[in-house]
């Protein structure tokens, strides 16, 4: 099936060849795919190298069908450490780039470099990944949420305009126990599904605030005073209030409800609690105190804001962003349709006719059973790599996509649509909770669009 | 304190004496109590004796403090095994009402009769908790999900007018591990609690259908064909879609946060899932299939309903209606503040310092620590009592309440403001989930009230 859709698009992009790219976008019955023979190797650049950067390019460097030939930094220290960390893989000495702020648009002029990855602050998110696609690199854009709908109407038309893909790395689609939901789900295991939770609860204090030397707590500054994520990230909830982090969620509950392929979100409320953590966390850690400079902020992000979204298939998502509380990690995944529900904060399911009657099976079993034939694959290539090995599914299933130059599973319209929730959600909680309604960024072609995230076990 | 304020009240009540009652209740300052000396017994008559009732009766007649003086129903079978069930336990026979729709307001007219109890079909709560107030009756009334706006209003007016006091029968708010999770939000183990959760996820299906002649299940009958709760309940299923019942979640969270004492429900918003449920029991039950009549029915009340609330001082509630599913019971209780938090459908807790760092602790030891004083004392007297043991302890409350006079802990204030979710939850649905706010049931009051519930070990 990949061949075919792939020998498809091969056609109808060589149809279209020196037709006027980035002219009327909205005309066009499809993205065109410029037309290219796949690749055994290619070269990577990666815009941002902080930890982030570095995880993907150690992953980068245990393969062979591709080279770390770039790297593009503000901070020298970053640079420094992926270096040594080249160095120590055995990596060959990439390009640098960096230093200045747009100096990624330099490392965009190598025509030989295939793709990029960008794994930067979010405010640079979309200007990097649409500057990326005009020089026609396909695009690995790290995940976040979006500011605004122009920006993500920005990103589709430049897709459009240029043909070049961006594939959205949301890693969490590639979570084990999340494929082997999305399995049942397609084995029809749960029945029609009718509710979903999900979110991101994760006590993200430590991140927020460390002391400026290590990445991870042991202070309460932050901005120009920390180190890592707190340099940035911080800064997002001292002025916003929505759901700022919101595709570890939407994105595998999308892949199960057929999100942009066949369904689509259509409206959105969101409400935000007080915001107490933050203030709490540096006020009573002994780094901090009621007298620190930092206790006199006023922090705007709602300590858990709840987010529900109604599809046009009827389905409803709820999503929850909780990063400012002391509190055990989980997503908070619940996928219920008219046959049973998995939860994943109690490790349970129950199947109607399989489970005992009106009590909790642990899902272990049926994990295990409905496990996802990539996982069984590429199990022992995965170990060790990020996040439980889905980092290595995530890259992966990339470099496979940039080799053949073919539409990533969750792509420039998926990127959008998870995106446009930030600015949904903060619109709504600035207004009330009022409903907001989600732009069609595919013009309607979700209507005949198919998902084909995990459908073989290539990638 | 009870006392106290038992006297306060009396002193009050003793100078209100003999003004006009029924005339501007707007103007008056809180609720006027009838002077009345505490009774060492009352009598109790019975408004609607199915199951429910009969569970009440059933508790009424273990103890030496009150008479079942009267019973009243439409239904004879149900008359008949009431009395069955008072023969059986020694009490003697009631006065009878009943056959009538209206039957109920000869009951009323009985000058002995102290208190009544309303355990009636939904439609019919406000009329008689109304009619009740009117007749100086101390009311129990039964829980359930409003109708309209106006309705709520008319409780409070009636019991303004009336000095008469309506106890809203919310069991939930006595289930055991709710009143520990009160005493630890009481004791600050949360710190601030700033978001909850809480629902009522039950599978109804059993109770919406059943053969005619069983209360649950073997069937896929209702209405004129049903038997006890499906000969009413499902037809709200079919007819409106919202929070249909939310006082199991929306009533222990409430005084958690002090609802109506300190704090109130500003706004909220409801969404709706596809209704699917009922309409494939039907089908695929061993009585019922494609071609069965009721496999006709459109269903409107989707098999998810999720409602966001926000209060004054800034928590979230979200509660769940969820019972058209196969799915084990669950409702689905969540606490989270600055400190930490607990959840129900994993047994779980995570109290920072307390707790191994980001990891869930057994709630179990917790809840033992935390038991609540009145389950120490009242453990046995509450063992085979309906529901866990918590109808024990909410009669218990009920009839203390009537031999005293008193203002209950879950008044008609907040009745009207639990009543009210339903109709603003359906307002909201039909509007595309608008938020909706909530009227001031206490018009200001609730700024100078004071939480009262389970704050000593007598009730």
């Amino acid at each position: 099936m990949k061949n075919a859709l792939n020998r498809r698009n091969f056609i109808k992009a060589a149809a279209l060849t020196g037709a006027s790219l980035g002219i009327n976008p909205i005309s066009k019955a499809s993205p065109t795919i410029l037309p290219q023979a796949p690749k055994s190797k290619i070269r990577l650049g990666f815009i941002g190298v902080g930890l982030r950067g570095q995880s993907h390019i150690s992953l980068s460097l245990n393969r062979n069908d591709c080279e770390v030939a770039a790297i593009c930094d503000i901070d020298q220290g970053m640079l420094d450490r992926t270096l040594q960390l080249i160095a120590k893989k055995g990596g060959r000495k990439p390009t640098i780039y960096g230093l200045e702020e747009r100096a990624y648009l330099q490392m965009l002029e190598d025509k030989n470099i295939d793709a990029v990855i960008i794994s930067t602050p979010w405010r640079w998110h979309s200007e990097m990944a649409i500057k990326a696609m005009e020089a026609r690199k396909y695009v690995g854009l790290e995940v976040s949420g979006g500011f605004s709908l122009d920006e993500c109407w920005q990103l589709v038309n430049t897709h459009e305009a240029t043909g070049t893909h961006l594939f959205f790395l949301e890693n969490v689609c590639y979570r084990r126990d999340i494929m082997a939901v999305l399995n049942m789900v397609r084995e029809n295991l749960f029945g029609e599904i009718v509710h979903t939770e999900c979110g991101y609860q994760h006590d993200l204090r430590h991140v927020k605030f460390n002391d400026g030397k290590q990445p991870y707590g042991g202070g309460v500054e932050f901005g120009q005073k920390g180190y890592s994520e707190s340099r940035w990230r911080t800064q997002h909830s001292i002025h916003r209030d929505g759901d700022i982090y919101p595709t570890h969620g939407a994105g595998p509950i999308s892949q199960m409800l057929n999100i942009n392929r066949g369904n689509r979100m259509l409206y959105l409320t969101s409400m935000s609690s007080n915001a107490r953590g933050l203030h709490d966390y540096i006020v009573h850690h002994e780094k901090g105190g009621p007298n620190h400079p930092n206790a006199k902020i006023k922090f705007k992000l709602g300590d858990v804001v709840t987010t529900t979204i109604k599809t046009a298939n009827g389905e409803k998502i709820i999503v929850s962003h909780d990063t400012n509380l002391p509190r055990p990690y989980s997503l908070g995944f619940r996928v219920q349709g008219t046959k049973g529900l998995w939860m994943a904060v109690n490790k349970s399911i129950y199947i109607e006719g399989k489970s005992p009657s009106h009590r909790w099976e642990d899902a272990k079993p049926y994990l295990e059973k409905y496990d996802h034939p990539l996982w069984k694959r590429y199990e022992q290539r995965a170990v060790g790599a990020g996040h439980g090995g889905m980092d290595f599914f995530l890259l992966h299933a990339f470099i496979e996509h940039v080799k053949q130059n073919i539409a990533p599973p969750f792509d420039v319209y998926d990127a959008a649509t998870w995106l446009s929730i930030t600015p949904l959600s903060e619109q709504s909680i600035a207004l009330g909770s009022q409903p907001m309604t989600f732009p069609d960024f595919t013009r309607g072609r979700w209507i005949d669009r198919k998902n084909t995230f995990a459908s073989g076990n290539n990638f």
